[in-house]
């Protein structure tokens, strides 16, 4: 993963989040494997298990739920009572 | 997935966040294994398999929260100071 | 799931909440293996199974999470500073 | 579980939410498997296995979270700016 | 674990946090089999598995996430409009 | 883990919780099984196990997730109603 990536959660769109996402799990492996050589070795096995591969998933699911928090979900919520005219407060 | 569908996390009904939640979760799965045609072959075997199912709907679970926090669990909350009438805060 | 319960996450009770918990659990399941021949022959093997059952209990535990938080945790919060006299306030 | 117990997640202490957390887990159990026979005879066997025991402290380490949130985590918090004498504000 | 223990949540710093996470992840395996006798013969076997170390690391991992909120991240948040001096309020 | 760095979950950057993350991952372990040699031990087998790489991952996601909370995904937010020019309050 490259540094600037990380200096921020912040995202454009839920895809560009998902991303990222992506990114953040396979960097959770990579601190962990730091061999990029064994990485690529592994690669193959996991990539034709469904089990592994539904973990993965998981695991990138996780980290959306942080990064869509991070975001606000990719939305402005106005709240409620800012919609009301502002003679009602007074 | 279709791009559009990823541009947003609302959707109209708790039905449709847990049909883009199911969307999701596959999605995180193309992004690992991105041959198609090994995922057709994935496919026949996990699903007759009740824990790789099983592990599938957990998935499906922790994505659902994620959109249903964003579409703000798909209910307006009129917070609790604002039912009072408007006399008992002047 | 009949359309009707998942047109919202608001039950009047924790215990429907939970029983919603395990419909939505239970749908995660129905969406990757469509077929209900095939899910009621899995269902006699992982429900002698300890660590499937447990598998499944951890899925609705997610679901009830979200399902406790759209239902506000089926308590009204008072906010602190409202119990307070309004003479406090002013 | 008793159907007094789900009527409300709030408990008294910690401790109790403790409890109640690992009645829900019992509970998620119990709507999968209903037969008491069935859930007696896998219980001696993962009982003594430890990555079974450990699957079920996830669990309840799940509905612990939605319970203790649920109890406001069983503290009031007192709002920053509501410690600051009333002058302050005016 | 002691009871005076699971009186509260709170804790003063993370690392006392962290500390409670492990007990209570304990605390979910204890509960599921009570025998002292019997978890003290498994514990040589899933410390020296490491899937199993990770697994509990993992029940640690959720239940520090509860315990961290309890403490508010153990940190003080001053509100953003909080810090503007008072004048731009009126 | 040196206590210094649980004195606080407040980080710089997302990359600096990142690792924090990972830190408290491997202390989750460690309290667990606490010979060092034992760890190195069991280190190269998980480190070269695509299973066990994903679920180190994954306790690093749930770890992230918390320190992302604690540092307010390190973003300021500015409150919707607070961009507004201060003459629209009165």
């Amino acid at each position: 993963m490259s540094n600037d990536q990380l200096q921020t959660l912040q995202t454009k769109t839920p895809e560009e989040g998902f991303e990222l996402a992506v990114k953040l799990s396979q960097h959770g492996v990579e601190v962990t494997q730091t061999s990029e050589e064994i990485r690529q070795m592994l690669r193959p096995v996991y990539a034709r298990n469904a089990d592994s591969l539904i973990a993965v998933s998981q695991v990138i699911a996780i980290h959306f739920q942080t990064i869509a928090a991070a975001n606000n979900y990719w939305t402005v919520r106005t709240p409620q009572y800012w919609r009301r005219p502002p003679q009602y407060w007074y």
